[in-house]
């Protein structure tokens, strides 16, 4: 065996998140990703749709690239009915883009409370009704909706769902196959009940993503783009990803950072970073 | 009745924790509070050493104040056994001004990982036996510890104790009357088994704190200035007041709100905004 067929062997299940990479078009990811041997990425709609849908879908296999995830359907928390439509409209659009690039993954980022409200657990009921809604459309386009649970940090502006066990609450309504969960070693390292969590994911088949970042401090205004290069934080990254496999877990490790850091930085030394850092501390 | 007997009765269970009214000196809040009609107040360790610890205690009983509790021990994560014994020396200094200012209360914020540490069950096991070794110093002094669960986003660097129910899982370990938890709204808010963990707290005594603080975003950069003023977010703080008295709880409740935006106002303005905002969605 050569180097390089130990390092290809090594990456073989490692998905870009293009937001780790934002410096990157659609184009230059693809390439990248190719060069570093890398044959997985997660996309994101708004970058996708600037550069056509179907285009984007063309560019990925041209290149070999399978697309473990789509970032992101959700923000179905409103209470006022026009407003509810409309989000339930838009994830519908989000399915039809899924399913265009091959993906069989929507993630879902929930979204927060309605202005002024106080009952975070009616809001998260929101989101069981919302899910329920989408579930007949997303299954006859062949994707799973992926409940992502967001730290609990988001938990008032950008997810109600703060743990692995309020996504299963959700996700277990429904049938595994139309229904599963993202678990983010960002999200959820601090929680004592994780690992349950994720037995609990993993043995119903529920785990649609498994993507890693490490926690790292101080964490920036807004704390949405504080996320730490793997390595460089807390997070026990490698025990997760044992405790998912574990539990059943066979897909890909799908690498999603924001960080301005990494952004201000030349694309393909990121990567090159990204590839080194998930054989040290995840693989 | 008069207006202000309906006052002074409305504010009997209200403690003002020092931090709230920053800019204050300690003889200015014990005036403050007194003129307002509130009778109790949680001290910080700083400002009580600077004022000096047996001062501070002839003005709080002069002015006829309760001292809820102190803020605080803890900080006992490190697992080198130099800088471990320097921190339960440092504790035991601050059982003693705590049994100085004649409160019972010493509130506990456990402390973050060490420098590289990837393993917070290790961590948290490291804060319930250094508790163990304060408590019969603790118990001689009359004062018990009181655990305090931090959100989540501060498990890495201030407290890896981040749910009640990881508080009480430490705190049941000793007698009630020794260890007992702080319920603060602001980091307990967005969990679902927050009302169970009051109940459980509540059911053995063990609520030695009940501390309250709105949640507001966005979030400053290091997150640790930006609660809110009572009633400016999303917290349902009297649905969780009203929790722990149903589980028993009778004791104070105390306002902490670490806000440079309050600081930098009046003192007396802010303290009577905080006064009627209590009124309206705490009592």
């Amino acid at each position: 065996m050569t180097a390089d067929q130990g390092t290809a062997r090594d990456l073989a299940r490692l998905s870009i998140n293009q937001e780790t990479v934002k410096q990157w078009s659609l184009p230059e990811l693809a390439e990248g990703c190719t060069a570093l041997g890398i044959g997985s990425v997660g996309l994101w709609r708004a970058p996708v749709q600037e550069y056509g849908v179907r285009d984007a879908a063309a560019l990925m296999r041209e290149h070999g690239l399978a697309v473990t995830s789509l970032c992101r359907g959700g923000f179905f928390t409103a209470s006022d009915p026009a407003r509810r439509a409309e989000a339930l409209a838009d994830n519908r659009a989000a399915i039809d883009e899924a399913a265009m690039l091959g993906t069989d993954t929507l993630v879902l980022v929930s979204g927060g409370l309605s202005e002024g409200e106080r009952d975070i657990a009616a809001a998260r009921e929101r989101v069981a009704d919302a899910i329920g809604a989408l579930v007949p459309y997303a299954a006859e386009h062949g994707v799973r909706l992926a409940i992502e649970p967001l730290h609990p940090m988001f938990a008032s502006d950008r997810c109600v769902v703060s743990t692995l066990g309020q996504a299963l609450d959700i996700a277990e309504r429904f049938a595994p196959e139309h229904v599963g969960v993202v678990v983010d070693t960002y999200h959820l390292w601090w929680d004592d009940r994780a690992e349950a969590g994720i037995a609990r994911a993993g043995g119903s088949g529920r785990i649609a993503s498994f993507q890693v970042a490490d926690w790292v401090t101080p964490l920036p205004e807004g704390v949405l783009l504080g996320r730490g290069q793997l390595g460089d934080g807390c997070v026990d990254l490698r025990g997760l990803r044992v405790r998912a496999d574990e539990a059943g877990y066979r897909g890909q490790v799908e690498v999603e950072i924001f960080n301005p850091g990494l952004w201000a930085r030349d694309g393909a030394e990121v990567l090159a970073e990204v590839a080194d850092r998930y054989r040290r501390h995840v693989l």
